[in-house]
């Protein structure tokens, strides 16, 4: 058989499989071959080097679906439609081209099939053929490279009054998300749809558009919010909907996946709301493609693994977990990888197992967690709040080993920390492994490692890790991809799915990310966890503000969810608007420009506001350094009222942007929490608690010094006191405990008390929300 | 504009919108509109009826993806390859033809434009079209039918010595999920694929087949087993790989989803085995689509909602709950549809919460569970022993009432028996609406709906309804759904895939479906609970032994896991084999003939087995009643290996079948108790507990006495006592407990303890499982 030139194709990343048949081989024996390898995805052609006799109507119907057909030499034929891929190409001519699970078919005659060793006519088709093949794969590697936008939006006709959310949802027909994909360059092996309306996006994308610079990024944060949250989701994707259904500039909303607890809590769903909604909302709030799930099973298969192994090195003695830990398989006892690294750890170079000291074993099979110092817990995600504090073990077969725990609502796992944060599979894999979940009883941090457990957490977490493709209300393209707590945690979506969509817009696009809690907090996490993890800077940050929160902070009476408004809050006061602006917002600007990164404002208006209120925001947002502010109507009117901000944040992504971190991550860890409470909340010092010291001094033990900070403070003040608004000053800021999350990598010290596990009120949004059987319409969620 | 008969499509099920655009609309307009409508799954067909200048090139690019263009009298034009689904075919005719989202695109000159009242050419022509849109209709309606297999199977090369499962799984390419779909006759519209090897399949199947006769109903099931395993689920593989891929009948494999926990425990995986397991098997053992997260999620909503139920309770009065409960919303205060349903129950009519009485509103506001009377338990899918027995509430905010409960492992779920056992969305929401989870301080029972809670499971698990598409690893389709718990549930796989399979396999088609445990047990409940609960009738039972536990019946020594198994079952030992065919395997023959079904035994044959062990099972099969009886080789061969099975079943298939359950829904609880206990077991008769007899006392009361029985009952003896093996004689079978699922629909009475939480090895799995970062494969499962 002719010798296929496979190096060529592997010099420009193809993998071109050649199918080696015998010259007797069947019509059915080749049909079998193309099968198999058209249905791989890791090969991105078949070469058929067949006589023209073999070019028959079934071989051809059995190449489904390629995107490219090319014919070699081959007469014109007809191509059956089955055989075509959306978009697919026929081509004849004397070339290969190629893409996808392109199909190259050549017709060969007789004195062609010649060994590539002989001369002759033979080896001149061949070397003439490489050299096509090389052109045609250059022309591929070519098609790898970014592709334009075509982005139909959908239209939106916005009603008065504003219905329901779920009911806006529903009354718009989302684009199949496979075209959704197709129409922002997404390559069909890209994507893996998860229903109609969802699809995870494989991280081979950023491999494809290394060389590809990215769009402009811009964080969504805002002012210290009321009880009743200030609308960061809705303006963020009002403003995508914005610049691309209306600007036609490319763009990306990228938002955390919300826990499914509140939707059937208190807060209801987290897709935005009224015409800035991304769709269909009953999918983002509900399971979503699983994510949160993985989370959940993860987490909780390390707490499993922490208390059997407690009970089982409690109740036997070295030589008995040894002979368990390392056994006997037909008679060769070896250790497993995971357990080699733990030796590894413990400086014992040894492989064989029989080869241990006592000692040796003694130390291998013993992990001794302190259950007093077990600091990792279960998680459900369910508004659970008797699962607060709870005692586990106390059926018999745990023979007394109970302990007190308590289970986490699972958005507030680490796990979902690390998802955050990382930027591939196997940085994944080791954030996992060295989460500490304990420490032993002689104080050494014991880590998911030492538990054998991280690699079944990667496998666990191996669908996690794609974001989740959406669309908005518009049809314009939503990453939802984590959502860690914003207090023990971050509170920031996933670099990955940023740099994703950073690639994915081209270098005049947008990405818009959300940061959770107000500036002080979402923001300045943004900065100096996410950003310098990422290595990604910031262009432009958006502060969303309203006339509710700006008068409160301006000295207006309390706000809290439950309660009917006070008037102050319904009419016209200027004076209580102007005392926030001046207060919260002027602070939270100079938040950002700490950071050196420009600042809209964008006012979300609600329809109580009047226009010297507005104007008065914007005029004295602008003052205090905004470089621009603008009223926003995304609510009511979709992305058409978010033009002004869209404008804004183009004009503002060109200014000259002075990005920096506030510490350097070597600053001592005091240092740190000092510079943070000092420069951002405007405290005038912190106290830590003998508690805090403590940890600190233990954490710089260990070598966790470096990592940077991650307060868990309220974010309904400045300071640590929620019931302080405006700009609170003359205050020390408490630390009363410093945790670590190691494998997420920072510090959280805690500013009071945080709560991890909301609860049900005594009438939960669940009584509202119903589904038709027959329809499959949902009600009631919002 | 010309009025479309519309009536006319929707006589067919045809939903065809005309799209109205006035005369003067532009060329964008039309546009908007076709891709409105284009994408709506509810729209069959879009008829453009637009004077040829319309006709452009771009509006026939919006036109995407159809699955057939007709031009209706339009002159011949290019089609652009992006309009076509893969199939697709363009018509040019003068009839309309119409499926899936079928564009019908008709040029029309201008004096046909007028109003369907006017009379004229453009009414003749009206009339005209009218004729051929039904007979076009017509032929779409047909297409809806059944539609049969084209189906390409995977090529099998098996090698000895049999590598490890997942080695084998990764070795084979799956055929793309959608493709598999399309093989098999599913329409595009009916699946909704989860990543590129798994896909739901939409319950919309069962009502376009209604006509279609099912085909052949094949339950395996085994004898009673060692606690090894027999391999039930390989023998179901390999028939189904036997059936498909070598004898060219249509069938499928109808699998239990699996719980995760054990797949990092102990016991491994369960996709099979060998040659014969469903791919990718990590996929199968995983995650999968989802739906034991979602009952996961569903199950644990309810157990949070019942302790924040009592808690609030206990700390409001009647006025503040109710007043909480009924919120004034507006000023206007009203009862959700879910409460309106309580007050029902309750036999209160009122509607206007402002007209109950004092005591009416004590009766709607308190379901004064009785904490010690709580029988719903939390659940999580991870081996979690800790989690067995443990104290809830212990949080200073949950005011002292704390209480013990339990988790049980996710499977466990009640919500998981009624996903098993439901027909469509509407009897699952019943059926979760009537879950009991306790009874009040009075004794009356309280279920998912008092608590106003079962909209919100039923949206919960809206997906999770629809069954897994999957292959096996010759590329033969499986059903993978549903997985309850086989003591305290009913052990069986989805009546729901079940009825997919049936319809989709075609009159002369298999489906094989498996039972939990021995056929004592699994294939009891299979017909007294899910043949009863679906109205199916089997065809076939396929019992499975293997000589190991044939020797095990016949007196061999005890066989456990984790120990090397004794000489007399590797070496030839007939008179074991012997004895263990005439006890055991005989009487479970005798059990699937109480049913009137007849019975195929399938030898599972071990390399250990000699031909004379072989031919001597055979033998005494045949000689104790059953119809054939083969040896199996799928796990070294694939369905090569199972081909003798396959032709038996076949034959057995068409021997006259007398199927007749074993007692009447009427029959007294303790009767259906009785019967099963004596005629199945074998007992002498039963024993009630005191306890036991006061449940069955309150269930008769409670209306609960025609449910069918659920025996949970140990399986490694027809008998309650584990070390009885053979057929054992002379015993009184204990009722420990009698309990209820009233949501799954059958009252389960416990003989012994059941554990619901399994707990971790000292070396579970998951030391032994990793994935490499790179190639993203995964390692260690099995």
């Amino acid at each position: 058989m002719f010798n296929f030139p496979e190096y060529l194709f592997l010099q420009v990343g193809l993998n071109l499989t050649q199918i080696c048949l015998p010259r007797e081989c069947t019509e059915d024996e080749i049909i079998e071959e193309v099968l198999k390898l058209n249905q791989d995805p890791r090969v991105h052609g078949v070469y058929l080097h067949l006589p023209p006799v073999f070019l028959t109507g079934r071989v051809l119907n059995t190449v489904m679906r390629a995107d490219a057909v090319v014919l070699l030499g081959a007469e014109r034929m007809d191509i059956p439609p089955t055989w075509l891929r959306p978009g697919a190409s026929v081509i004849h001519c004397g070339s290969a081209f190629l893409t996808g699970t392109t199909i190259l078919i050549t017709c060969v005659s007789d004195e062609c099939e010649v060994d590539a060793s002989s001369s002759g006519v033979g080896a001149l088709t061949a070397v003439l053929r490489m050299q096509n093949v090389v052109q045609s794969s250059s022309r591929w590697a070519q098609q790898q490279q970014y592709r334009p936008w075509i982005l139909r939006s959908l239209k939106l006709q916005p009603l008065s009054p504003v219905p329901r959310d779920i009911e806006i949802s529903r009354a718009q027909t989302p684009k199949a998300i496979d075209q959704l994909a197709q129409e922002i360059g997404l390559l069909q092996e890209e994507t893996e749809a998860y229903g109609r309306t969802k699809a995870k996006v494989r991280l081979s994308l950023l491999d494809r558009l290394r060389e590809q610079p990215d769009g402009k990024y811009v964080l969504v944060a805002g002012i210290t919010p009321t009880p009743l949250g200030e609308g960061k989701s809705t303006v963020t994707i009002g403003l995508v909907q914005a610049l691309t259904a209306h600007l036609k500039l490319n763009s990306f909303a990228c938002l955390r996946q919300p826990s499914q607890g509140p939707t059937f809590g208190v807060k209801g769903g987290a897709a935005g709301g009224g015409y800035a909604q991304v769709i269909p909302m009953e999918e983002f709030n509900l399971h979503l493609t699983g994510d949160i799930h993985a989370i959940s099973a993860a987490n909780n298969l390390v707490a499993a693994a922490i208390d059997a192994r407690m009970l089982h090195e409690a109740t036997q003695t070295d030589k008995a977990l040894y002979s368990r830990l390392v056994p006997s398989v037909n008679g060769v006892r070896c250790f497993s990888p995971i357990q080699v690294a733990r030796l590894r750890r413990l400086g014992i170079n040894e492989t064989d197992p029989s080869a241990l000291t006592p000692q040796e074993v003694s130390s291998f099979v013993r992990l001794d967690l302190d259950p007093a110092k077990v600091t990792w817990q279960r998680v459900v995600d369910t508004n659970d709040r008797f699962l607060r504090k709870i005692t586990v073990g106390q059926a018999n077969t745990e023979k007394g080993h109970m302990r007190e725990t308590q289970f986490d609502i699972a958005v507030a796992s680490e796990i979902m920390a690390i998802l955050a944060l990382t930027d591939g599979l196997g940085d994944m894999k080791t954030r996992l492994g060295r989460m500490v979940v304990g420490s032993s009883r002689s104080g050494q941090p014991v880590t998911a490692e030492d538990l054998g457990v991280s690699g079944a957490l990667a496998v666990l977490m191996k669908d996690a890790i794609k974001p989740t493709l959406m669309q908005t209300l518009e049809g314009t393209p939503v990453f939802v991809h984590a959502g860690p707590f914003a207090n023990i945690a971050h509170g920031n979506s996933s670099v990955l799915a940023d740099k994703l969509a950073l690639k994915l817009v081209g270098e005049d696009g947008f990405v818009v990310t959300e940061a959770g809690f107000g500036a002080d907090i979402g923001m300045e996490k943004f900065f100096n966890i996410k950003c310098r993890s990422s290595g990604l800077r910031p262009n432009v940050v958006v502060l969303v503000a309203t006339v509710r929160a700006l008068k409160m902070h301006g000295g207006g009476p309390n706000v809290s969810a439950g309660s009917p408004l006070p008037k102050e809050y319904i009419n016209e006061n200027l004076s209580l608007v102007a005392g926030g602006c001046s207060t919260n917002l002027k602070k939270q600007i100079e938040i950002a420009h700490l950071f050196g990164v420009p600042v809209v404002v964008a006012l979300n208006v609600f329809k109580t506001d009047t226009q010297a209120e507005i104007d008065l925001v914007c005029r004295i947002a602008k003052e205090s350094g905004a470089s621009d502010a603008v009223p926003c109507h995304h609510w009511a009117l979709g992305g058409r009222g978010s033009l002004d901000l869209a404008q804004a944040v183009k004009r503002a992504s060109n200014q000259p942007n002075h990005f920096q971190f506030l510490y350097n991550q070597e600053t001592p860890i005091v240092e740190k929490i000092r510079m943070i409470a000092q420069k951002v909340y405007g405290a005038d010092d912190i106290k830590l608690s003998v508690e805090a010291q403590a940890k600190i001094d233990y954490y710089n033990q260990q070598g966790y010094g470096n990592l940077p900070i991650c307060m868990a403070k309220t974010h309904l003040s400045l300071s640590h006191m929620p019931e302080l608004k405006g700009v609170p000053t003359g205050f020390t800021l408490p630390i009363r405990d410093v945790r670590a999350s190691v494998g997420a990598g920072f510090i959280y010290p805690l500013v009071g008390t945080m709560s991890t596990m909301p609860g049900l009120p005594t009438r939960p949004c669940f009584y509202d929300i119903d589904l038709d059987p027959v329809t499959e319409e949902i009600s009631g969620l919002f």
